[in-house]
């Protein structure tokens, strides 16, 4: 087991990486300060299967007093209904403010069980357990919960920090191929925004990682969950820094949406916008030919989508983008690298952004 | 115009309280560093009509472009559905980070709109512009925000600091008698907790107050919010010290549930939670008879109710209690007084706080 802080004054909290930890859980719980007693343990229908038992046992023999709420799969439960019927489950399980959320399971998990866990009596202790690449190396840490809304994903959602991280990765070898692939595409942002030897390790690595060789996956997380904290921890809210994690994402949110939720995965939306923000940085900043093409032919090793989908409508992705968060008074502002390893934003025009789509 | 700043760090805020000052909230938002543009003005539909076409054309004159938003009046406004309406109209509205929420009215719109804008785009700025008086001498002040649940009042919510609070005490002329004698309820409450010097200038001022003497009413909203800004300083999210706000709140919440909402006003249960916190200050701890009588007396001359209403069940009113969010491992955290003007909590079981019911 690997284990750092993110280092964030009173929301400080210790993040653990390992293969078969969701068996510590309630200890490193315990440990990480959490008050013993009544707790929910909040998971989907799908990892309550795979991974429930396990994670109520060792919560129990730590001496929490879980009870297990599982939601249907999917991000369709990323709703205010979804979240309103959790909120009764909530009461009913008689949770008070020394009570700890568990969140066991992937992104749609997260973010669901962490805004309840940020709006339940304004705030009650949230630990996360994510058992999807995707969570475990991005959206786990951070502190961004939330709901979609009809017109945009996360558009209804507070920043809460968990109290505690603890990534399995041997959860990971259960994961759907497409799934396990859609998290590399965060990986690979990591390595095109701020790493650059890490782009050349993936190459070299990559055939192992695709055969999710233990000693890669944990390498891979751990990396990953680092080079986050390090970014999270110099801008908490997104008031500068922290928008660079966006590379790829702005574009990725406006093609989820306007191919219909759910018909793209997230990393592979975000994979086809890293391939446009690469274009884009080559004709409104440095970043040469070469580079945008290696960046590219990782995320096709990969195995994730370097072209636009058929049957995506411009005018919806224009719609999209012009709702998406990171618009303020007209325009977008983009995650643009000037070279591999070192990002910047700046703001462009709808009209720039539309034209770099890697049509196919 | 009194003005003073909260000091929250990066959460600090200017407090303006005066009369007719409605008219400088544009001015005194853009002078806040509000960002001009597209706004919200979230207010329900009997403020509108008093206040709505002064607060829209202040903040025109200043810059601002707001959408007027108006929900039903009344706490059923305060609810899961309503505030999900909201989200889809601030969409509607196309507001984005840069934006912000304009709350104006009573406790109501403060919790609603303020929840909203917690929670919108993971958080916009937001604007208070109480208008009642329990709303400009407590709610407005602090950063609770939240809706409330069926199972219990502001069950769900967040801590969310505005980024200014205008309390324009021209406004209480306009209060229904209720609704104004219901503010002073909280008003006596920080004179029981931490002024005892208060508590005899507002023996002595009592009726020109009820006069709603205009030179009394800014006098009182002042010295309310300064009290109230000095605890929250000190303790933001209700970790210790801010705690002592609940006096008279504890049972005031249990009471108004098992009453059904709606029936007695916020501050009239607080008013009789107040006497019911009184008696049991005299048996838990060192408060006088003397002491107790004299605030009993302050909240009858005040035109509030000192003893149960008919009608509530007992047997209610402990399962109210039992939900209540001080409630933390069995028993309740109970604010008391050892003497006019200092409060302190202390750990009661749920009998000993029933018997202390003050009943007719």
């Amino acid at each position: 087991m690997e284990s750092f802080r993110v280092e964030l004054g009173r929301d400080s909290h210790p993040v653990h990486t390992g293969a078969g930890i969701i068996d510590q859980v309630g200890e490193l719980a315990r440990e990480a300060g959490l008050k013993l007693g009544r707790a929910a343990l909040i998971t989907d229908t799908n990892v309550a299967r795979l991974y429930g038992e396990r994670a109520e046992q060792t919560l129990r023999a730590a001496g929490f007093a879980p009870v297990v709420i599982e939601f249907p799969a999917g991000e369709a439960s990323k709703s205010i209904t979804a979240l309103s019927s959790l909120y009764d489950r909530l009461v009913e399980a008689q949770l008070d403010r020394a009570s700890t959320i568990f969140a066991l399971g992937g992104g749609v998990t997260g973010d669901l069980a962490g805004f309840a866990a940020a709006t339940f009596l304004r705030g009650i202790a949230l630990v996360q357990i994510p058992t999807t690449l995707v969570a475990q190396v991005d959206s786990a840490l951070g502190g961004k919960t939330g709901i979609n809304h009809p017109a945009a994903k996360n558009l209804i959602g507070a920043f809460y920090q968990p109290r505690m991280i603890a990534a399995d990765v041997a959860a990971l070898q259960s994961l759907p191929e497409r799934e396990f692939r859609e998290g590399l595409g965060e990986v690979i942002k990591y390595a095109a925004i701020m790493d650059a030897p890490m782009v050349a390790e993936l190459e070299r690595a990559m055939p192992a990682i695709l055969q999710r060789e233990p000693a890669q996956l944990e390498a891979i997380v751990s990396q990953s969950l680092r080079h986050k904290a390090n970014i999270v921890q110099s801008d908490e809210h997104e008031g500068g820094l922290r928008k660079i994690l966006n590379f790829g994402h702005t574009l990725g949110h406006a093609l989820e949406v306007s191919a219909g939720y759910g018909s793209l995965l997230h990393g592979e939306a975000v994979a086809i916008g890293m391939v446009a923000a690469a274009r884009l940085s080559q004709t409104q900043a440095a970043l040469s030919e070469a580079e945008a093409q290696r960046l590219t032919g990782l995320i096709e090793a990969a195995g994730l989508p370097v072209a636009m989908p058929a049957g995506v409508r411009v005018s919806d992705l224009m719609r999209a983008l012009k709702l998406d968060k990171k618009r303020a008074n007209g325009g977008v502002e983009f995650v643009l690298i000037d070279r591999l390893g070192h990002a910047f934003t700046r703001r462009l025009s709808f009209e720039q952004v539309l034209e770099s789509l890697p049509l196919a």
